[in-house]
């Protein structure tokens, strides 16, 4: 199972060891069980299956920030305890991201905004400006909006390349056929290919490292999208020949056990050559007047701008840290074995549709499984889970609308909607899935709860319908029509900072007068 | 002391008695006593007095943001629990932002970047393009990097307003005078103007109010700074006239207690109108296909591209809410006191100077004082604060090199550096200042250290100078000759990633083979 490519210096306990560490992390993420009430008037613990929305956090990596916290100053200084703590702390959550993706030393990581969306805008206008003789690119139709729209609006034409069918008919990775003659259509006028390492809708795969080869034969460049792969599979910028290297990768940390880090942007330091960085501010220049200003060549510093997320960054960087140490060929096979018991077992449901290629030998998925219940709209099926499981999921078009709407037979295959679509595309009929995704905390018996619970809505589809009624407001949600559980019940942010200060900093009550 | 402009609808008890919460919430800070290791051989507690840089982290909000993550999930979604208490939060989140500044319903608050810098790169992207015939700017002498470089980046013009110079012949606020006769300069070219709410340099304040109110005669708009004010003292968007608004302010999350939040900006809704999103992605979306996309008209959606960072986001809104019950106008009085009694003692000090109006009557000051001592550079006295009484300050320009060389003679009145300041600014030389400044965590016996520190460096310079040497790598830093406390040995991120796995996840020893 481990691959050459996907051992981490870190990993030096065997495979079957870090396979069993593994087992002693699954408790370790806050909210991992968090109780909340159900429709049946019971109590119960949540089964998070949400994960390609976001992760939960790593306790580990709290842990390891809750240490720094206590050193907390800002950085760009060398001359106080704390600011220098920061300052090298800074560094380190640097060269972990370099080292979780095996960057070789002509690459920076930059932390950039929060999920991929902030680097990869950052990129798409980087790149353009860099060769506006190149003003075309290509990406694909199974991509989400952050990696479809900033080229969209950079670039002055982006093709978007159909996606392999498998045997069955249904759709598989990027079709390399249509990438490489697209690649070669535009040639010198392609500036670079942008391609998801893995899709937020299907979990599919791409084959990064040929597609780069691809782009570079015609002296573009290619940008990989890891926002929705980095935390479950061993990613790296280089390949196995030269020219396989990745030039830009994004990278989300709320997406890897870090919400509240910051994105990030590994890159070839080259690509940022005599370009005036996007944002400027303090920390990106070594001299300013009111007449000139002069921006320093280090990287990554010319493109971080003022006071970084030093918490967040320090958060992703101590998770990045432990999960190289646990290595990422082990989470792999973890999650593979989840995903496809899980596969199984929800296949022998009884009209229930899982979206994208099932044939995991030809087409390799992450742990995100994509499905609808023919006689079920999704947003009921997905309030349902909720109310009457503890099941949290996502439905909907996980911001990948033309891709959602392709597998759903209503666009053509150039990814165009019918002009009908904003009829068909009303608040009843709003089209989507409903999205499972997995984490390295979830276990079989999530999977067995999910799977009992789909079981039961699809063989009971009236009894649910007669309990729900859509909410008639374009989100496609539906709502119970007697159990409410108002957020407000359970967290308010106003009512929590509210006593917390009258705990530590009371009023007496002669005061309230 | 409590003006009616600086009541915030939440501070319901006595001004007194909110005085009083204030010492009770000054131990609520994370890292505020941490110990080190001191040069003369003794371990003990830092004093913190570089909150100018970045805040310490406020106990009363990381407790609600643990609250919060037990629940944690991403947002744009209703249909489980998690989704929904943090969709509900975040928004709760931006009422927290809107109602401390006192934004009415025209305003938006968007989360953006860390501190200012993403926000007021933002707005100089968003007012150049929608007013492209407006391609100048004017801001002041007295604004760090932050407000200066993104203007002059996306305006054919900027122009530097000098400062008042009060009858010592020290800088104060902005020259009014000069300002006015710059805007009327630029009339109907004139985009914006874009300035600090208060130093970091001097902590001197403007009158925001009265500069909106000269900027809207003209037809331009006024932008606000707020990164090293709004922790300080009271700030309102609206003034006492319509006319007196403010149409965007830019705080900075980490500088209001709450490090590893975002930056923030508040702007009239209207500012956004037809305006084509700087960062597209997923969230600003109400139609997406492979040929077109349509925005949302919703705020600050359009404007929030993707996953935001919701812990951080949650830790500013529940700092912020805490901070409007106490109230801002208790908060500056407590620090109004503290500064005026660092600036008597500290004026005792022969050798000593301190930069800016020393006026507070006619130069109001936030809790910044920023001094030199005429016999030792400003790189060692940082060092020896820090080394022999676990002082921490900031020291060199504090990203606002024009003003720095301005203020030590070191640039003419237009804030143009001499052609020969390459060389005057050589390592031994760098230009700077040594900053002290304070958070609501510091106290009278803060000062005391301070100040007993200081004239003990003033008193013994040769002392001081033969304990220390130059690192000649431009920075201006200076080190001890003996005494060496690298970060390494008192947080390693790496070491305290390692340590939590091998606590958690213990490898057998067998398995080392």
């Amino acid at each position: 199972m481990p691959s050459t490519q996907s051992m981490s210096p870190l990993t030096t306990a065997p495979f079957s060891v870090r396979r069993q560490q593994i087992e002693a992390l699954r408790d370790q993420f806050t909210g991992r069980t968090t109780s909340y009430p159900r429709a049946d008037g019971t109590i119960g613990p949540r089964t998070y299956l949400d994960s390609a929305a976001s992760n939960l956090r790593f306790r580990g990596a709290e842990a390891v920030v809750e240490d720094a916290m206590q050193h907390y100053a800002n950085t760009h200084s060398h001359l106080h305890h704390g600011a220098r703590i920061m300052t090298e702390a800074y560094a380190q959550a640097h060269d972990a991201v370099l080292q979780f993706v095996g960057a070789p030393d002509d690459y920076t990581a930059i932390f950039c905004g929060t999920g991929v969306t902030g680097g990869l805008n950052r990129m798409a206008r980087v790149l353009a400006a860099q060769h506006p003789e190149r003003d075309v690119a290509i990406t694909t139709l199974m991509e989400h909006h952050a990696n479809d729209l900033p080229h969209r609006k950079h670039l002055r034409k982006v093709v978007h390349v159909p996606l392999q069918v498998d045997p069955d008919g249904n759709a598989g990775r990027v079709d390399m056929t249509a990438l490489r003659a697209a690649i070669h259509e535009h040639g010198d006028r392609l500036n670079y290919v942008a391609v998801t390492a893995a899709s937020n809708v299907t979990g599919i795969a791409n084959p990064v490292h040929a597609i780069a080869e691809a782009a570079h034969d015609v002296g573009a460049l290619c940008v990989v999208d890891a926002a929705q792969s980095a935390a479950h599979r061993p990613i790296r910028i280089t390949g196995d020949a030269p020219g396989e290297a990745l030039d830009v990768m994004c990278l989300s940390g709320h997406k890897i056990y870090a919400p509240g880090s910051p994105g990030l942007i590994v890159a070839r330091k080259a690509l940022f050559d005599n370009h005036e960085p996007e944002v400027v501010g303090g920390g990106i220049v070594e001299f300013v007047d009111a007449k000139r200003y002069d921006v320093t060549s280090a990287l990554p510093d010319r493109e971080e701008a003022g006071t970084p997320n030093l918490p967040g960054s320090l958060l992703l960087g101590a998770t990045l840290r432990i999960l190289q140490r646990v290595g990422m060929d082990a989470i792999e096979a973890d999650e593979q074995a989840l995903t496809q018991y899980a596969m199984s077992a929800l296949n022998e449901i009884d009209g229930l549709t899982i979206y994208g290629s099932h044939r995991l030998e030809v087409a390799e998925r992450i742990g995100v499984i994509t499905l609808n219940l023919h006689d079920l709209p999704h947003g009921l099926v997905t309030a349902a889970l909720n109310d009457y499981f503890g099941i949290a999921v996502r439905n909907e078009c996980f911001c990948a609308q033309p891709f959602v709407r392709q597998l759903l037979g209503i666009a053509d295959e150039q990814g165009i909607a019918p002009t009908s679509c904003t009829d068909t595309c009303g608040p009843r009929t709003q089209p989507g899935m409903v999205r499972l995704s997995f984490g390295l905390y979830n276990t079989r018996a999530d999977v067995d709860t999910a799977v009992k619970a789909l079981r039961d809505l699809a063989a009971r589809p009236d009894w649910y319908r007669e309990r729900y009624r859509p909410v008639d407001d374009g989100s496609g949600d539906w709502v119970h029509t007697t159990f409410q559980a108002p957020a407000s019940d359970t967290f308010d942010l106003n009512a929590a900072a509210d006593q917390w200060l009258a705990a530590h900093a009371p009023v007496p009550d002669t005061a309230d007068a």
